[in-house]
């Protein structure tokens, strides 16, 4: 019966200042770095070994994994990394915090960006910045593959083809897998697990930090879940 | 012309102590964090950009390349972790430091095994506690390619296989990758690359967190090799 753990990365800079993330790679706060030891401390104590581990391509994730599998003594465990695990990608909202959002886009229009399942915020022009084919690490994608704004399905429907090809092969390998990601992927995998409706998975929020651990059968129902924090 | 990047680790408690080490799994010093760092520091500073790294499956390799990619601002390339990496296995004189190693063996049987390119060390029993096969991490070898002690010889014998068939096709798809490993798995790579004799590559010192560029021509012949140290 394997085992996969699902872990939210700790606190990053921006959380902390209440800004869109997104795929903007900000580096954890020292809370988020003791989060993640933490998890790792977690793990160790209930008996957990994961024997491979995924992750995104964003540093907030990559970190979080690092420092908990420092913690679980086992930094020689295959680490694979993917965009498919990435963060939603904020669009437009990208680098704004909750007031600016605000005072730009209106109180409403925020809260059904939040809200809804399917109504991505405005798209980033290709000229900007923070638009990810400027970024060596997305190099390889095609363009049609790339993001400039993203809702919860639209990130679902880039996670759950990794969820296919990568992970649920590698759980018919392995006892005991570890995503190391963010709050919004880790929904895509949960609402996959739990077979959850589009609104309910809105309700839905991941702790930071948390290692939540499926125990599945051998088709990958779930047979139970459970945050460690409460066993 | 894609370049290769050899990385010794930084130095490890046990450098510090003076013991032999080989495959126990001891991790970095301060000083050995801070040298790692600067070898990130530097590959940055000479516009260096690995698309891939190697490293073994022991942390004082693994924590160096995980610092010099923090600070190359490149976490997010894809590690990938082999034993055939590991230092070399120092067999019955694992955990001994000099002092007790010339105490039980004498000062000239030291040297022996310290400069001779293919007489190893007293070999480990099979229910040593440093024996590998209690390891988890090596569970999926075969029991013949569980070293119990090993020479620079028998060292190369699995480093060049792992060279061969994964590192060597990864240099007709990358410009740059980065190799962080160990005093020995990295000379086995020095001696193939540079087609040093057996005695001349014992005579070959790779200093600890000092990046040694490899510029390879199509077919892996060296262009040149240099210390970004000496640049």
């Amino acid at each position: 019966m394997p085992k996969l753990i699902l872990l939210r990365h700790g606190q990053s800079e921006w959380n902390l200042q209440n800004r869109f993330t997104g795929w903007h790679d900000v580096d954890l706060t020292e809370k988020g770095v003791h989060e993640a030891r933490n998890a790792g401390i977690a793990m160790r104590e209930h008996g957990l070994a994961p024997e491979l581990a995924f992750t995104s391509v964003l540093k907030r994730a990559i970190r979080t994994l690092w420092l908990s599998l420092e913690e679980l003594d086992r930094m020689w465990i295959p680490e694979i990394k993917s965009w498919r695990l990435n963060e939603r990608h904020y669009g437009g909202l990208t680098g704004l915090d909750k007031a600016e959002t605000a005072a730009k886009y209106g109180d409403e229009q925020v809260h059904i960006w939040r809200r809804s399942y399917d109504t991505p915020p405005p798209a980033l022009d290709p000229d900007d910045d923070y638009h990810p084919r400027f970024d060596p690490r997305y190099a390889d994608l095609e363009q049609h593959q790339l993001p400039a704004t993203e809702s919860l399905k639209l990130t679902l429907e880039r996670v759950l083809p990794y969820w296919d090809r990568e992970i649920a092969p590698a759980l018919r390998k392995h006892e005991c897998i570890l995503i190391a990601a963010h709050g919004n992927s880790l929904r895509a995998l949960v609402k996959h697990l739990d077979g959850m409706s589009d609104d309910n998975i809105m309700q839905v929020e991941i702790p930071t930090g948390e290692p939540l651990v499926y125990e599945l059968n051998g088709d990958h129902s779930v047979q139970k879940s459970y945050y460690l924090k409460d066993l």
